[in-house]
């Protein structure tokens, strides 16, 4: 909901993800509407949505200010008053408090709850979730529309209590098996037989989809609609499968990063890690932190934007900086520098405009596993954003082929 | 509309560019709803949104196939018949032939038009545009889903047709004011008594909302409906009473990033910066090296994430590293190693585990401007990402306030 969904200002995340949660959950959901910070309409909204349909999700609108309107709408759809909730209104306070701030008094209207409504506790923000039955069995979830926190209710209250309430069953799992290094044609023409069989296999049999996430790469989703017992048993013999056919493009499941495949082999090997990065800036490093634990096998990086940092403090030789001579210079002087087993070099050129006449796009790598040393070039397309997040996992793939054993891909 | 949309299978970025087309072409826009590729269901939403509104555009369902059925769902809500139109069919016939190819004999249905309905030529794709008159005066406009064939449409023909249908003279133009440092509630609070005075001001006065953002800050959008002469002028004298008001809690306007912002400090005065980071791995460099010309006045970054690193090759004295005094020390040596005017250094407690007895969210931040240091120290909500997203934008603010010599202040 909001006005600034409907003046376009920001864009609508999620009620896409709500959608997708809501189909793996086995729930048909038949209707979006989105709607301005106006109490009529949105009492219209309301309305027409619970004669349509046995549930209504509600996203935005229950926060601290004036424009915040969702409680106000639900009471007068369920017909009931507004209370203040004095164990919500305390959270708030705990949660300013724990801040070291006081509550300003606008907060306490979001401890308002329409009578005969539960409270979903709020564990992120300020604002809790409601659940408001509203007759014939019917009932409307309010939850924040900060995406965090909204997700966050809905997996914890809102999807286990429509699940419950449907009686449904059969759920629709699906796992993501992620690869680097191909493009989606190439992946798909080597999983053509075994797809053709699986569409044989008929009813039942897991289904294969293919999903080009741009930086990140080619992730190929598996789907499967059973009891929950055997979904699981499903999914895994199918990645199992799909990774017996694809080899060493891929580099992990679901959520699992290049960062976090990369950690694991540092881990295993008892190695680690440091970095020397130039056209990345420090994303290398950061995306590599992200990952809990990264202290055990992560020394740090020297970010040598400028080039006097990469002769002075890395040794590398005085000249052009985008060449595989400059990665392999890079790697070794942050080996030294940082007390590291491996480490990595980037060196390249990100745009707006192109240097030592290497056009735009240009990025070598430099990968130094004790002592012994190779590197590599690729050209990226794309704008200056798209080459540096291409050239950081890009770089992380060379070290996880490296650390495996295989032949380094181009892209 | 569109089964796929529903499913969170693809995003929906149509709505949001119609609504902000919408928007600065001074026409209000109310409701969007998504819908499934069903008859019924479709039949009922146009239903409702004519009651509601006295204009609705339509996306998507225009195409060749099974499931693309807007056109009998208008034809229904019209009361008419569907009648096939020779002009629209040969138009479809040349496409296909200027392609080398023969026109296949699902697309005829394309040619398909409400009786009573104007047809808006396609362009681009296929599928023609529909202006459907559908009693009282009121009016659906049906443009293809694919969003460069439905943008060239609404500007050729819808967007002219509803302003010259409401008589619309006015545009809604905004402007997005982007803060650090206070919460949503308090900068409501400092504004209280100026949006007072703008909503006694009446119609025409701007109008002010609050966005949080997260870990970017708050954004404090004004709007306003005027000529289209008149409204720059108008945004421009609000965004300065609202600058009067905030103070050096502001850092921007619309786009301006943090790291936009400390960029222009650093060259209007002429310094480049170094950086040492260490709970933020490498992300304040990765941000500072997004800015197009950073290399300006960005030198490097040696992200110590080893307590060794900060101790070997920065300086810091041996001992425990989450305290203003190690920020002060990185600082001072990041200047000294990457030969800048002016160094920042930050350390902290991202999670998941407390360290040197300091709880998850402690972050301390040193600032060196040619050897004047300075430190703070600010424990932040939320979960290890959050911290360093919230650790990176904070360091940038100490930086952006030292410069502009005002207070550096908690969050």
């Amino acid at each position: 909901m909001g006005t600034e969904l409907l003046l376009g200002q920001i864009t609508d995340t999620n009620s896409a993800w709500i959608g997708a949660r809501l189909a793996e959950t086995g729930i048909d959901s038949l209707w979006q509407t989105k709607v301005g910070d106006n109490h009529a309409r949105i009492v219209d909204a309301l309305r027409t949505a619970l004669r349509r349909s046995d549930a209504v999700i509600i996203t935005g609108g229950l926060g601290p200010t004036q424009d915040d309107i969702t409680r106000e709408a639900l009471a007068e759809v369920m017909g009931v008053e507004l209370r203040r909730d004095e164990e919500v209104l305390e959270r708030i306070r705990k949660m300013f408090a724990g801040r070291g701030r006081s509550m300003p008094e606008s907060n306490a209207r979001q401890a308002d709850v329409p009578e005969g409504a539960t409270v979903i506790g709020q564990r992120r923000g300020t604002a809790p979730g409601l659940i408001c039955p509203v007759g014939e069995g019917k009932v409307a979830y309010a939850v924040p529309g900060v995406p965090h926190e909204m997700a966050e209710m809905l997996e914890r209250a809102v999807l286990p209590d429509l699940r419950s309430r449907g009686g449904v069953t059969d759920v629709i799992r699906s796992r993501v098996i992620r690869t680097w290094g191909e493009a989606e044609s190439a992946i798909a023409e080597r999983l053509a037989d075994h797809m053709r069989a699986l569409d044989e296999a008929g009813p039942g049999a897991p289904t294969i989809a293919f999903q080009a996430s741009g930086i990140e790469g080619i992730k190929v989703r598996l789907t499967v609609k059973a009891e929950p017992a055997k979904a699981d048993a499903v999914l895994a013999d199918e990645e199992a499968a799909v990774r017996e056919v694809l080899g060493d493009v891929v580099f992990g499941v679901d959520e699992e990063s290049m960062e976090h495949a990369v950690g694991e082999l540092l881990k295993e090997r008892g190695f680690c890690l440091g970095l020397a990065e130039s056209v990345t800036g420090g994303l290398v490093g950061s995306r590599l932190t992200e990952v809990p634990g990264s202290s055990d096998w992560f020394q740090g990086s020297i970010v040598s934007y400028d080039s006097e940092v990469k002769f002075d403090l890395l040794g590398v030789p005085r000249g052009p900086v985008v060449n595989e001579a400059t990665a392999e210079a890079m790697a070794r002087g942050a080996r030294r520098l940082l007390g590291a087993d491996v480490a990595l070099g980037v060196t390249g050129v990100a745009g707006p405009a192109e240097q030592d006449g290497r056009p735009v796009g240009t990025v070598c790598f430099g990968v130094d596993i004790q002592g012994e040393v190779t590197s590599s070039t690729v050209r990226f397309p794309g704008e200056r954003e798209m080459v540096r997040q291409f050239a950081a996992i890009s770089l992380l793939d060379a070290l996880r082929r490296r650390l495996l054993g295989a032949p380094v891909s181009g892209r």
